[in-house]
């Protein structure tokens, strides 16, 4: 079946939300299961507000060791990787065999949300306890891998587990220190059992040429999937960004009754008209079936000298686009810089951009995508692929040239929150739809 | 001659600069007098940047008895009224005569210009000095006032020397505290001899009914005359104003990445449509030949949770109008409303205001503006009236029933700055243009 998901981002406010689903999830005798792995990863790491996993740290090491007895108990395989991320098999699988990986991560952020990243690690569990149970033979034989320290809010950089595999945690970064003990994330690795002289060297620690397909279950951070009533959906791309923490716009101060609209150089009205014609941007990308968001997250008058009646000289803001289309986030960049010039020539303002930020969007595999989409449609759920926002493990794997697949599991209230709020049922139906692709895939 | 004035707000970029003025101004003559007295002000005043004249003060009683010095060295006579405000007269008026009144302040505010103020009593006195010398007779008499406290900086209230005379000076304005010393204005204004409990008691100290015409001379504290090469300009109106220090504009705050623009209330953004949505408002109004200034001088996200990557749910403005017209204040006020309440449906945000804080404008006298810019014609200076973004004594006595005219003259930076910069010569064509108006009014 070749269904061709609708850009989530087109939609218009009057769209009428997905009906709700009538038959139970496939594996809903799963349900039990699921929920004391989620009571007893929360009991390990609950804080003051939330739960707190530490990227290489105690908590995160508990939950790895907490998710190792479970696969332990149920009669799979264990071990754990040169980066220590734990490895869940059903049986060894031979070097020069291609599989299916799996993967998510067991950290939190701090007073964070039980769902982030859990979820996929949970899910991977349960497909294989399932597979082994059922006594299901896979065409390609599935692995799950718990990584570490996907989370930046610990060290200040991000996808740790993942980096150190692929031989991108370079040595600077190791020596990133701890929020809050001061130590540096070499130690915290080394004290987790990792290889870091191998990591430092850049050596690549996982033969990708060998994974199949990479799958990623994660909850969605955003509102879309609750405003839809989409329990499940397969992820079209993970967005890129270009980022500007600071443009200055200076036009000229004066008094904000003697000075006439033609002579004013007015750094507010300068700025106001700048966003609104990036808004006025974004909407016809969106109406072209593109995919963007576009934030100015800060915004400020100087405090120092700004008042009710002086004609604002200066506005210090940040921009940031996301999209999943590297020409997007070209095209928005240079609709910035010509919007500022012109607004320049009219308004005599000035604008000044400090160094921009890029990070190149993640493409994942349509023909995942349309695999995933295949099984919500057997689970009975409507399909509707949808882009991820945030950055996830599964960037660097499909960056590094796997074939990656993710699917969002609806949830509340967004993430790195302890209001993360996911319905157990759509885990369960997520869970469904990861066991009938992987289960299927040929 | 009937010259109907451009409003100067109507004025595109492109419009040619005035010629620059053939002939001298016909009281070139008095220039020497003219640097003199500015000089001497300037000595006795100094701050260590600018001048400093505190309003009911040491400085200021200073200038009060240079000024009256130098009209009774020239023959004047001199006298103090209730409020402590300097009079000069030919010879001593009638109670029940008709007379012409000349009138600006002679305070600054701290560290300021040497103009602002100043010119007006200097440009009344050296008229009087005029008439004296050459025997001139005029139809009406001419009385000059110097008048206190006109800068709302030292008490953080203004006109102080106007509201005074006109029982207009309540006994809650008496006991606001000056900004250096901490005293009363009330025993400052004792301190100057200022009848306090008459004023106290919103007794009227001056028969407004005998003032046949109020005149003000002043600088231009905008750059409008600059820009139009225009030595001296007839004063259309002093505008009024609509104030709200406070909006505040409440969306949702997110997860930049992962909220789509269909989903978001984004405070920012709705804030900028609304400044860009008021702009185009503006353009319109003065398109239409009407008058006004829009200002948001102060535009701030929340700096207790600012960040790049969320987006804001939260943006506090200021917002100012001001324009000559009532009506048209009236018609931003409405606009602003029904904008904001187009955008809190489309983006579903929410604004909150202040209550709002309204002067109104003063409506200065055509018959007289006619008068000036026929004197402008005679002085071979090029006629195009501009209105006034700030307030002044003029406005008081406007709006007390006077007959009022002002004149301003070309100014560089403004005013409330050591940078005012008034060209002498400028100076003096404004005095010879008042000079005309007054000697040949019947």
């Amino acid at each position: 079946m070749n269904v061709i998901a609708n850009d989530h981002t087109n939609v218009s406010k009057s769209m009428t939300p997905h009906p709700v689903p009538l038959n139970p999830p496939s594996l809903e005798h799963l349900t039990d299961d699921a929920v004391k792995l989620f009571a007893d990863l929360k009991a390990l790491s609950k804080d003051k507000d939330g739960v707190s996993r530490p990227s290489y740290g105690d908590a995160e090491s508990k939950a790895f060791d907490m998710v190792e007895k479970y696969a332990l108990d149920h009669g799979l395989i264990t071990s754990r990787d040169a980066a220590a991320n734990l490895v869940i098999e059903l049986e060894s699988i031979p070097d020069d065999q291609e599989y299916i990986l799996i993967g998510s991560h067991l950290d939190s952020v701090p007073q964070g949300g039980n769902y982030d990243g859990a979820a996929g690690v949970i899910a991977g569990l349960l497909c294989l306890v399932e597979i082994k149970k059922t006594g299901t033979v896979t065409s390609i034989p599935v692995k799950v891998i718990a990584l570490r320290g996907e989370e930046s809010a610990w060290f200040g950089a991000c996808y740790l587990g993942s980096k150190a595999l692929l031989g991108k945690l370079d040595e600077s970064e190791q020596q990133l220190v701890q929020r809050d003990d001061g130590r540096t994330l070499k130690e915290h690795m080394k004290d987790c059992g990792a290889q870091v002289e191998r990591i430092g060297a850049n050596e690549v620690l996982i033969d990708t040429s060998k994974i199949k397909a990479f799958f990623e279950l994660h909850i969605e951070q955003g509102p879309v999937m609750i405003a839809r009533n989409l329990p499940v959906a397969a992820v079209t791309g993970i967005r890129g960004n270009l980022r500007h923490r600071r443009i200055k716009c200076t036009g000229e101060a004066g008094h904000s009754g003697a000075v006439p609209r033609w002579l004013r150089h007015d750094a507010v009205f300068a700025t106001s008209e700048l966003i609104t014609r990036i808004d006025d941007h974004w909407t016809t990308i969106l109406q072209h079936g593109g995919d963007l968001v576009a934030t100015c997250g800060i915004l400020n008058t100087n405090p120092q000298n700004q008042a009710m009646s002086r004609i604002p000289g200066e506005v210090i803001f940040s921009f940031e686009a996301r999209s999943q289309y590297e020409h997007t986030l070209a095209a928005i960049e240079a609709l910035l810089h010509s919007e500022c010039a012109t607004i320049t020539y009219e308004r005599k303002v000035k604008f000044e951009f400090d160094k921009p930020v890029k990070t190149p969007p993640a493409v994942l595999d349509e023909n995942l995508i349309e695999r995933i989409n295949n099984a919500c449609v057997e689970e009975g759920l409507p399909v509707e692929a949808i882009p991820s926002g945030a950055g996830h493990d599964a960037s660097l794997f499909a960056n590094a040239g796997v074939s990656t697949g993710m699917i969002f599991v609806r949830n509340r209230n967004g993430s790195h929150n302890p209001e993360e709020d996911m319905d157990i049922e759509d885990f369960i139906r997520g869970i469904s739809v990861l066991y009938r692709t992987i289960t299927e895939f040929k």
